[in-house]
């Protein structure tokens, strides 16, 4: 009895002791990474203050990771060397493989639990190193949907729709044609060397093509945010990038499926009919439940006034965009596509019923997770390059991959941007054909995909070359985007349109004032020269920005395709008013039959916004209910004047829409007032 | 050779397969617990807008988790039976015990890879529902640093410090000495029951001693600050509790180490003094690590003119105060004491260098991932009691346990606060006696330290009887607090004093005030007018409060001990000067032989608020300095009235001041001018 107390003491206490190990481990990993970021942050800083615009965070992160993990590569003597027991497979059952081996102790009355960790290749694994300093399914549940939702959440709504055709386009069939190109491409250089050809099969070549062709949103988007890059070109390059990442991750499963279907090396076309079935029920699915959680989201918040508690309200607001992605994963399909697409529908419907503070709160906290979560992945990359157990290097596989991918975004960027010319009405130019080339740098993401299962040979080497590419395209092309565009004679210093959502930069350039405008009151001007210089100049664009007006809103118009029209007309008729409390509800918009339903959807707020536009048709109420956001944005009294080029551009806006509108859809219900029409000016 | 890659392949394929199923499982999991956060969120709106302030949300996450649970427990069909290996153990190496057992298949060149998962007593586990939902390393490091930095961050450190030695005296010696009498006391009945006898042993009895003895701040505070009950007691009970839980982590560990060292189950007084020692390294590590980092972050943001950038300086100010936790839990220390005493830093100096946005951002941020963290902790509590494989149900144990830490409590409070009131100049009522008695109830940090270790039989009871006690503690006393508060004739409707630091709840009132006045505008009232009267009322507490400002103040006077003096003295005329860009600088404050040192730390706004001061010694630019935060906190021109009041609060505050204080200390520098003294009125 005694002695069994004595054991179960003896077992306490080393469970205690291993605990402790692992939580001092962990805490040591996170500690290094923290800290790397703190240094990000405060060169960051620097480089800001001295205005060197050179080398991006996301590169300045990359190249830090690079560095430590280097030093830990060289440094770390594995004094704790892990005690491995090697046993032989006579007894061990292959079919199915058991998720967990224990051993009983029949002294000690206990059982020793081991847990299956995954098939490792021989000669690839140092069991010893095989510490799992951090593993994807973080990476997928954690840090991803942060940076995507906020790519959603804070895109420009405006231009993206506007070039969607061109979009979609690059996106869908653009990734499947580099997919496809880049696999047969590697699969042919492949075949040349007898020692790849032996473990690289077709579909890992074509996977290897999936998760390569992901291309990176981060890098290129904040130095053509920070340069004022045409907007049109911007959207493009965003969309694409940001599409991309989800067709690549479908793509990849859709593979992987045909290849869980398929063991054998050979094609069998049910099974890729049914590959490419899953792939649009994958996408359409996501689709789904993103935009619908996105939805239900504006529906809650539009009926419920949970408003009157914004901390309840920003939680609720979390909370849901967050399990979006989750029921979107648990339901099989990709969390990316769903987040996305509810962060756009979030951005354009909830966004608008929230409380002023809890606008703030959401674009504030989806900041911060996107920079901690961008740069965290950067430093990880950098970081697990030396540290990374499962390496396989291949310089001639890398150089030959390299090769391959350039060939495939050439390739698919000139010729769809042929078939796109033939219906555009302002082309793409063989200028923004070379910027597009260039900016498709791998980032985040391939390295995301390709590191999600590294238990081949094959899957080893895609997984070492990925991360090669994404640093020498992040550090290479992202550092030479800025001058390949002043080569290329892309114009830059183009001020975005005035967009009525969560437009960070915006609200950034607002706040320096702010800031400036404290400051001054404390005689600090001397130590800000450089910003305020930088302040000065955006705002003078912004100025001008409101006489360049007409010429854009005509190419707007123009632009505007037939789908994207009707969208528009049912998106203000009967999406606005039915999710967010705009100002002709539903009751005013759809027929009379439908009352009873319509006046149970429609708010007070609403039917006294519709009250005041019927009596009073005046501009101020107009920008109550639709530029309420812009008002928002200033939070008190400072940039008064900022409202007022605001106001201005939206009322020569809405000018400008009643007389080149001849297609009468949008001109549907031109009775309720005239300034409801600069709310429609304000929907796209 | 293609058998080889067809292996391979299958290998690829199965890994990919299991991936798949895991990272479906984990987000089923996740998306359960984000689900019952979103209504428990709804749950709080609707009471909320119906007043009903009687359950608590922490008891009503708790309510929700127990109820899924018992669903979870009787519907999952564990369809996926996992397979289990079970080896002998004639093979089995115990010294030491391997980290990975390895089985090499010759045939597919592969190595199967098993990571130990620690030691389980025999009849506690089942193998087939060991699915690690949650690890405790995860609440470890995520979950409860931001609740505990939060605490720090918000708390009223006025209130607190005042009653300093009575919140020591409570949270050290009535810590300890509950935990010794929980323990004899446990240990004792235990004799008692053979079945338990056996592996119950003394030490096993201090430890859960030390886990019991962990009273939870969380809900009784959220009741209490509800009922604006009287300051004091308030800060009593929360800064009892707050360090109460540093507390008995440190003498946890510190059992632990005496067990480790003490195999046997005999006293050895040597090792005994050495984890006494252990003790006090251990606290004071952690408060030197928590205070330093605060600090070096005040430094940071003073001079690097971060604050330009808000998103940076949110950013920065995160990652320092997490590093905090990470730092001091790597060094063998404990990361709460730290985090701790870090927010109470951060908000002390750091907070007045931020910009006025970082302010806010912080101030939100804090508070949502402590709403969310707080309310996934009791979901998982209320959960995990029907679904946690290692439970150990013994109905008397419970009973036991609960009969001692009552006893405990009582008797600690009792005893101390009869030598406290032999100092004290307002003693601890019998009424007050009762209150910090009855709110001494279990949550989150109980459970948490009990779930950390479930490797034995004794931790497994424990851990059972933690998760019982901490339901039937927050449910009975949590809902029992207001009637219990009523019952005693405890004065309630009380407002604190006004404090220039993040204080939320203060906030949220302006914020509230806001709304209301948004919502007038748009004739909303009729849905709001609970919600109105709620504020008025809160209002005319604060009129009233400027009339019974003399005896408060007097009263403080009072209390203030000598040592609060010399370091309020010393937080004035170098802390401050030092760390934040307060109005004495250090140049002003130092002896004049140390004028390059302190020239050097002493910033232009700091040189330009000085000479302000000296040449024009008005109210405003002593406002403009010390009360910074309150100013920052109005945002705007909505809540004008409420800085009039601050500001003849801090006044007649600052003339009290002069006329009452006799001592020499604090008039020291009162050359400098006569506002500064109201910033020292603010200090503390």
């Amino acid at each position: 009895m005694l002695t069994s107390a004595l054991d179960a003491e003896k077992i306490e206490s080393k469970q205690e002791e291993r605990t402790a190990n692992v939580h001092r481990l962990d805490s040591l990993n996170l500690l290094i990474f923290t800290t790397l970021l703190v240094v990000v942050v405060l060169t960051i800083w620097v480089f800001k203050r001295r205005n060197f615009r050179y080398i991006h965070e996301t590169c300045l992160a990359l190249i830090y990771g690079f560095i430590i993990g280097a030093i830990l590569r060289h440094t770390s003597t594995t004094n704790t060397k892990s005690s491995v027991l090697k046993m032989n497979d006579t007894t061990f059952p292959k079919n199915p493989v058991p998720n967990w081996v224990s051993f009983e102790d029949q002294n000690m009355s206990a059982i020793y639990l081991y847990a299956f960790q995954g098939p490792y290749q021989k000669d690839t694994v140092h069991l010893e190193e095989q510490k799992a300093m951090f593993n994807s399914e973080i990476f997928f549940n954690i840090i991803l949907p942060p940076i995507i939702f906020h790519a959603g959440y804070s895109m420009k709504r405006k231009n993206f729709f506007r070039n969607l055709g061109a979009i979609l386009m690059f996106a869908l069939v653009g990734t499947t044609i580099a997919c496809l190109s880049t696999g047969i491409m590697v699969y042919g250089s492949v075949r040349a060397f007898s020692s790849l050809r032996s473990f690289f099969s077709f579909t890992d070549s074509l996977y290897f093509g999936a998760i390569i062709s992901a291309t990176d949103p981060v890098t290129v988007l904040a130095i053509f945010s920070d340069l004022h890059v045409d907007v049109d070109l911007y959207a493009i390059i965003f969309g694409e990038s940001i599409l991309n990442d989800a067709v690549c991750i479908v793509l990849a499963n859709s593979i992987e499926k045909y290849v869980a279907g398929a063991i054998l090396d050979q094609f069998d076309r049910a099974l890729m009919l049914k590959s490419l079935g899953n792939f649009f029920v994958v996408f359409l699915g996501s689709f789904g439940i993103g935009s619908g959680m996105g939805c239900l989201t504006a529906l809650m918040t539009k009926f419920t006034y949970i408003r009157d508690f914004p901390l309840l309200e920003t939680t609720l607001f979390v909370l849901m965009s967050y399990s979006t992605f989750l029921a979107s994963e648990a339901a099989g399909l990709t969390g990316i596509v769903a987040v996305l697409f509810c962060g756009i529908f979030q951005a354009h419907y909830t966004y608008n019923n929230l409380s002023t503070e809890s606008k703030q709160r959401t674009r504030d906290l989806f900041e911060l997770f996107n920079f901690l979560a961008e740069n965290f992945i950067f430093i990880y990359i950098g970081i697990t390059l030396f540290t990374f157990p499962s390496q396989k290097w291949d310089i001639r596989f890398i150089i030959l991959s390299i090769m391959a991918i350039a060939l495939a975004r050439t390739l698919c960027i000139v010729l769809l941007s042929f078939i796109l010319n033939l219906a555009r009405k302002n082309p793409i130019s063989w200028q923004w054909q070379m910027m597009l080339i260039f900016s498709g740098l791998r980032g985040a993401f391939a390295f995301a995909l390709a590191i999600r299962n590294v238990s081949t040979h094959a899957r080893s080497l895609m997984y070492t070359t990925t991360s090669v590419i994404v640093i020498i395209t992040v550090i290479f092309n992202g550092t030479l985007v800025a001058p390949v565009m002043k080569l290329l004679k892309i114009r830059t210093n183009v001020r975005e349109e005035a967009e009525p959502t969560p437009s960070i930069h915006r609200y950034r350039m607002m706040e320096n004032n702010n800031n400036n405008r404290d400051r001054r009151t404390s005689d600090e001007v001397a130590l800000l020269s450089n910003d305020e210089i930088d302040d000065d100049t955006t705002i003078t664009i912004d100025a001008r920005h409101d006489s360049s007006k007409y010429s854009k809103d005509e190419r707007k118009q123009e632009s505007k395709t037939w789908l994207l029209k009707k969208w528009s007309h049912f998106d203000k008729i009967f999406m606005k008013p039915l999710l967010t409390h705009s100002s002709p509800p539903l009751t005013a918009t759809l027929p009379v039959c439908l009352l009873p339903i319509t006046k149970l959807l429609t708010t007070k707020e609403q039917r006294t916004l519709h009250r005041n536009d019927n009596f009073s048709p005046n501009i101020t109420s107009s920008i109550i209910s639709s530029d309420d956001s812009i008002l928002n944005n200033h939070q008190g009294v400072p940039t008064l004047e900022l409202i007022d080029i605001d106001n201005v551009d939206s009322y020569s806006q809405s000018n400008t829409l009643i007389n080149t509108d001849k297609n009468g859809d949008v001109t549907a219900r031109f009775t309720a007032s005239s300034s409801s029409s600069s709310s429609a000016a304000q929907i796209l």
